[in-house]
């Protein structure tokens, strides 16, 4: 029987629970909020982190590692960061343990108290700023552009596979620099870094932007981030670049001798994106037969079915199959061949189409008297019978066909479900009938946003970059608005 | 002025340390025992980290994720396994820190106590087992073969960066099978492939063979590891591999039915190697004007500097070695130039030095003029001047012949400082004049092994797959002995 999923329409949050679990990405752990990544999801996360990776290392990127484990006193070094940081995480205490005397198991050894105690990094700044004190002396020493791929821990109360959990897995880069105008080009860059990579890799359409000031990043003064919509209407947050301007500079006394030979605080930036992307780009394409994977994060990209009725068969099958499949390899296609007697063919075409393989063959009896195959695309779930001389051209460029098209689809519904609203009521009305991203007027201030993300649940997702300038009247109190904001519910 | 090192004959530990520093490979942080894995340092572990990853893929490995925390209860759970690693490690015993009520900074919640403090893993065995129950129901699911990149914490007393430190990063490899067979066989195949990673990209030969019962890792039933010897004579344990028996299966109650349809337990093993690799890299090769790497695993393979004396000059040069960078690149050769005004060429040399490039090229006035290079070999210091039109032919054989060389210098090495020995006198003699290999026959028994590295620190690095059957007498107890086992002192 093949698996089945909860209609993502029925229960949003259920389906997308039932599609983590069997389409084989992750499950809960022992430990509680700590997810095991599953072969097949850590193979999405390493096709990301490849990719991610060499835009990293285009752009001058270097990458190093830093200690899991924070002095506590760090924490309180940096004002902001503090009170955003130090407060849900995991705190080492001890460095033993020892058997229980009364003979009861192990217990922590009380003598092997920490002087002071360790935090597990919840981000990285605190250690890597205590660093970059001791590689910076000179203008000549900069920019540092360090990226590292690390864990990072956060006591997270309500946890979700991939989208919270209180470990996960992530890049966090790391720089330095001379000069403000570069630190700012710097946090510039790798938000289009992030949006190119989320676009077109992953598919899905995002909206680049300033986050308002209490939104941003603790200890930084401008966030910028890519926010991308759901299929349920709600935003996600993929990604974010922060300009720290000189504030840990100062608060781990990191300076240069400048060009002009003064002593001057070094400028900083960080951004990172996380296994959170799984979770995106999940949301943002699967259906109710399972995952839709774009072709070039997919593990596997054609899956090769064979139908037969006896061995005889299957060997003749066979035979075919192997030529394809080299061919199909020198493309660098990544195939797979699913030769296994053990399931029905009806059962691995479920099995696919949960996993989100982008084309499946199928290849039977009557396909070797006529020479031809059977190609369906995940994505439409279109069938067609092709021939099979010079099959692996019209795969190659449908490949190509099926990343585009995801991505279409995608920007579509973004389009659709994005709306202009210029009066309060709407806005809350348009929240509840068609939740999506919403266009709006807001006055700027705190209080604004505080209120409606009070009476709503929305929250300012970002001050779009491409906003056009227009006068306006904030929805909440009819003050001036210069650009409409970037509203929406979030994950 | 150009780095130095202290002289290897001089202080060998200080020489290590100077290098490690010099070479911008690690540092110190501010947590105690944990170091900050520096860019070119870091650079080196992707290299072996990609070239691992697809020896592990080409064996049928795939990558998964497991928690970094394993609840302290798990330790309990396999009796020798406690033993041997639920001591020295980092114990969570809070989730929550908060404003000192006196104004002091932050504190630990005393609120936030965990019912059940998790430990840091010091290797994953007890919660990669504890997933696997929920894997594994038939012999259709075996074998597993999955394979984590992670950070693994032991709390180390006397740490060393590479060698041994409080965090380190690793793999580590759990399979699961369903016969003691298959899983032996696994055991074999894994130490075969690190011994090819450790002779073919690091240079390094090592010797195969099984550990004592004593010496292995603390839950086998049969620990394989891979032994290097060190230039200061010292041997460097640098890959193991367990069979694990049915020890986990039981602890964890991970159970199959067989193909006959019986319930069985499954059989595992585990294999790992880490960033110790990097400190052993270093040892086996490096001399005193610093690294010298393979060049397999050299982040650049080439540097390139230019000798000049106006800017006309420089100009001149970069053009011609614009066209060389692009042919050596196009040969997949890591090439750098270093255009760099700041610095004179002997600074130069003497840093691409220090950190091991292999191959140095140097082109000056005198050059463009007769169409020449200066050709400098890290390996062996050699100079020579080639003719620049197609070089980069030159160059690709010659970084083959680096690679060779260099295995071929620890290879001879090694036999120059591996020696038989058949009196204790002679074995204690040999430690102290000239520490190296020793095989000496051995009477199989803990308490000779104990008594011998008491009086002596030597300890039995294993038992070499290859020995010959001999008679023979050991070298303490005179009792009769199959083989010879191969001591040293080790780090």
């Amino acid at each position: 029987m093949a698996k089945e999923l909860t209609s993502k329409e029925e229960n949003y949050s259920q389906w997308y629970n039932d599609l983590v679990s069997k389409a084989d990405l992750a499950e809960n752990s022992a430990v509680r909020g700590c997810m095991v990544i599953k072969p097949y999801g850590y193979a999405i996360w390493e096709k990301m982190q490849a990719a991610l990776d060499q835009m990293f290392k285009d752009t001058g990127h270097e990458n190093a590692y830093f200690p899991l484990f924070i002095p506590k006193s760090f924490f309180s070094k940096e004002a902001s960061h503090v009170e955003g940081f130090a407060k849900e995480c995991a705190v080492v205490t001890h460095y033993r343990l020892k058997n229980d005397p009364n003979g009861k198991g192990i217990i922590v050894d009380p003598e092997a108290k920490l002087e002071e105690e360790l935090i597990i990094r919840p981000t990285s700044e605190t250690i890597i700023w205590s660093t970059y004190k001791n590689w910076v002396q000179s203008y000549r020493d900069l920019p540092i552009l360090v990226n590292q791929w690390a864990n990072v821990v956060r006591w997270e109360m309500r946890t979700r596979m991939f989208l919270r959990t209180a470990e996960f897995l992530w890049q966090e880069g790391h720089t330095a620099h001379e000069s403000r105008e570069e630190a700012l080009e710097e946090t510039e860059r790798m938000i289009n870094v992030y949006a190119d990579f989320v676009e077109n890799y992953m598919a899905v359409p995002v909206i680049k932007g300033a986050k308002s000031e209490h939104e941003r990043f603790a200890g930084a003064l401008e966030t910028y981030s890519i926010e991308a919509l759901m299929q349920d209407g709600k935003a996600l947050q993929s990604g974010t670049s922060h300009f720290l301007g000189q504030n840990f500079a100062k608060a781990f006394e990191v300076q240069f001798t400048s060009r002009e030979g003064k002593l001057e605080y070094v400028w900083a930036t960080s951004w990172g994106v996380s296994t959170r992307l799984i979770g995106a780009l999940i949301m943002a394409h699967s259906d109710n037969n399972g995952l839709v994977l774009p072709p070039k994060l997919a593990p596997i990209q054609v899956v090769i079915v064979p139908i037969y009725k006896n061995f005889d068969q299957l060997a003749q099958i066979s035979e075919k199959v192997k030529v394809l499949v080299e061919k199909l390899k020198s493309k660098g296609i990544r195939v797979k061949y699913d030769d296994r007697d053990s399931q029905r063919p009806g059962w691995k075409f479920a099995e696919y189409e949960m996993k989100g393989v982008p084309v499946r063959l199928a290849i039977g009896p009557r396909d070797l008297e006529n020479g031809s195959v059977e190609i369906a695309r995940r994505d439409t779930l279109e069938k067609m019978v092709e021939q099979l001389e010079g099959i692996e051209n019209l795969i190659e460029n449908l490949l190509v066909e099926i990343q585009g098209n995801i991505y279409n689809k995608a920007l579509r519904f973004r389009e659709e479900n994005t709306t202009k609203v210029d009066t309060y009521e709407e806005f809350k009305e348009r929240l509840i009938s068609k939740p999506g991203f919403i266009l709006a007027h807001w006055d700027g201030t705190y209080e604004t946003e505080a209120i409606i993300k009070e009476e709503t649940k929305a929250t300012i997702r970002c001050i779009p970059f491409d906003s056009v300038e227009e006068e306006g009247k904030c929805i909440l109190t009819g003050k001036p608005s210069k650009r409409r904001v970037l509203f929406a519910l979030s994950y």
